[in-house]
């Protein structure tokens, strides 16, 4: 199943799908085959290239949780599994309110997850009130979804990719998923010789593991570095961008992002380095600072890398897994409206 | 061997071996013991509590390369080294030399393996002129110089535990040794309630590994957290100071200190966090930071975590091991004579 797409659409224009690494490619996020979820396995990449089934939707919302898929892979995840249930009864929809409510809890702090699935949701709604098929309504909703995606993923990446200079060096923080990387493959297309620098990102490695491999594999140079050493390369003189994703970016301007992109733009401000931040849509729930709310997960998962205890037991420690540059360490926010400062998303119904 | 030390001296008056953890007991670090050298492996702790034996010069200088021991460590294993040639030949110097050009071989940026060989090897030839048992003078000179450091350390932390406040939360980096172990001592004994942050310091984790358990071990409440997340925590209002030790100070005020040290200097002065970088002395040869030379180790020892693979080997990697943290960023530097400004170190012929 390749994803269909519209010939005349900015990402077929980009030639999106042709560009992106393995990691990237819907079809390899998570797709819905047979009565089944299939996941990508982000723990288990770059090493292998395996999935994970899920027959039932708690299979899926511990798949999430269990961060087989991270970034952009769980809301995608989370909707596939709504097909588990679409057709379980004549009247489907008790059944997907209870999945959305089980996959919405999975990750409080992603809003995408909500968001998508109560697009879903609605389509499966107007659905049935046609007598239509649930699960034909659902498919064709997250197919929609993703072409509209990956067309919005082309056009920032576009913004971002024509602010990128020739000789650039270009420091990141985890995976900041299809629009970063897209960016780099259109700067690298456009003839600009570019060099990217990846935290590791403790404690799951993400930028070791996912960001790392997927910028070596479309032909850019990639540098990984560990967590403290960010404001010491941009000291060399070697970083002149830092460019990210964002889990979610409030209204007034906070990107709210891995932990660690907070502490870089704060480094990249004193040295005088932009720092970008690509958004993914708005949520009109998250006005402002107070809005957010940031998941703390299991403080044993820091005591250990890879599986194996860095310490002892008996050390307390803290884990929160986002959080958030205030806007006047942000020098813009890449939408689909092109770069804007992070003091006028206000002006701005949909980024 | 229990390093005896003069009753009227600071460290004895402030009880300072009976404040000390484990790991910092200078007869735990290294120690000369029936013609071999007996070296505290920090790579071990804290899960077990072992010695790397050492019976040449040359096994001392591949523990200190392999990191058996850090730090404060391995100039304490590279002056114990050179008892292990001091009686092999009629006139030993010669051998003597050798063995110190090993030594120092082995850190380049640790300033304190050249400079306190180079007092033990004075010792030595003075004893050769006075035809007196070299073994003796290098002894002697070693346990002469563990009475003034652990004095030293003693008046540092003092000075020090004197502005922590009850109830701070106070954030370090790596493994920041007896001066800021003792300080945070002494402010508990003090009847001041205090908190400390330790990030883990990827790649060889010295926060998990040796500071978190050694505050622990003092009694002093202990945060392990990953080292994108200081910023955060200070964000959080939970940090009022950031102290760190340092392997050089410059006389014009750059701390020189593990990676990480400077981008949490950052970080804490956009939070109005004062950052204190304890003295270990002064080096005549370090006036400005062009006289710095940052030890850049093997980058395959980023994409490994606990000797576990972080990501394919194709993927390259950098790996500084020091950052440096220029005067604007200091707002004091903890010496003998008290905590002073650092761009007044040039006032003092010793720190």
């Amino acid at each position: 199943m390749r994803i269909s797409i519209n010939n005349n659409s900015p990402a077929d224009r980009e030639g999106v799908y042709d560009l992106l690494p393995f990691l990237l490619n819907p079809f390899n996020i998570a797709r819905f085959e047979a009565g089944k979820v299939i996941i990508g396995d982000r723990r288990a990449y770059p090493f292998a290239r395996t999935f994970v089934t899920c027959e039932t939707v708690d299979e899926v919302a511990s798949a999430i949780k269990d961060m087989v898929t991270q970034g952009g892979g769980p809301w995608l995840a989370a909707v596939n599994a709504l097909r588990i249930v679409a057709n379980s009864q004549t009247d489907p929809m008790p059944a997907l309110k209870r999945a959305r409510d089980v996959l919405v809890a999975t990750r409080p702090t992603n809003t995408a997850i909500r968001l998508r699935l109560d697009e879903v949701l609605a389509a499966a709604n107007t659905a049935i009130k046609e007598n239509k098929s649930v699960d034909d309504a659902i498919a064709s909703s997250i197919t929609q979804t993703l072409q509209g995606i990956y067309d919005d993923y082309a056009i920032r990446a576009r913004a971002m990719a024509d602010l990128i200079e020739d000789g650039d060096g270009i420091l990141t923080n985890c995976f900041a998923e299809a629009g970063f990387i897209l960016a780099l493959a259109f700067a690298a297309r456009d003839g600009k010789k570019i060099s990217a620098y990846t935290p590791e990102t403790r404690p799951y490695l993400q930028g070791a593991k996912l960001t790392a491999p997927s910028i070596h594999e479309i032909g850019v140079d990639v540098n990984l570095i560990t967590d403290n050493m960010p404001a010491h390369i941009m000291s060399e003189g070697k970083i002149q961008k830092y460019i990210t994703a964002a889990d979610l970016i409030t209204v007034d301007g906070h990107v709210v992002n891995k932990i660690g992109t907070f502490q870089n733009a704060i480094s990249a401000h004193a040295h005088d380095i932009p720092f970008f931040a690509f958004a993914w849509g708005r949520d009109d729930s998250k006005i402002q600072r107070a809005d957010i709310e940031i998941e703390e997960r299991d403080p044993k998962e820091i005591r250990l890398a890879l599986g194996t205890p860095t310490t002892i037991d008996s050390i307390n420690a803290r884990y929160p897994t986002f959080d958030i540059t205030p806007p006047k360490y942000v020098a813009g926010v890449v939408t689909i409206h092109g770069v804007v400062s992070p003091y006028t998303l206000r002006n701005f119904s949909v980024w």
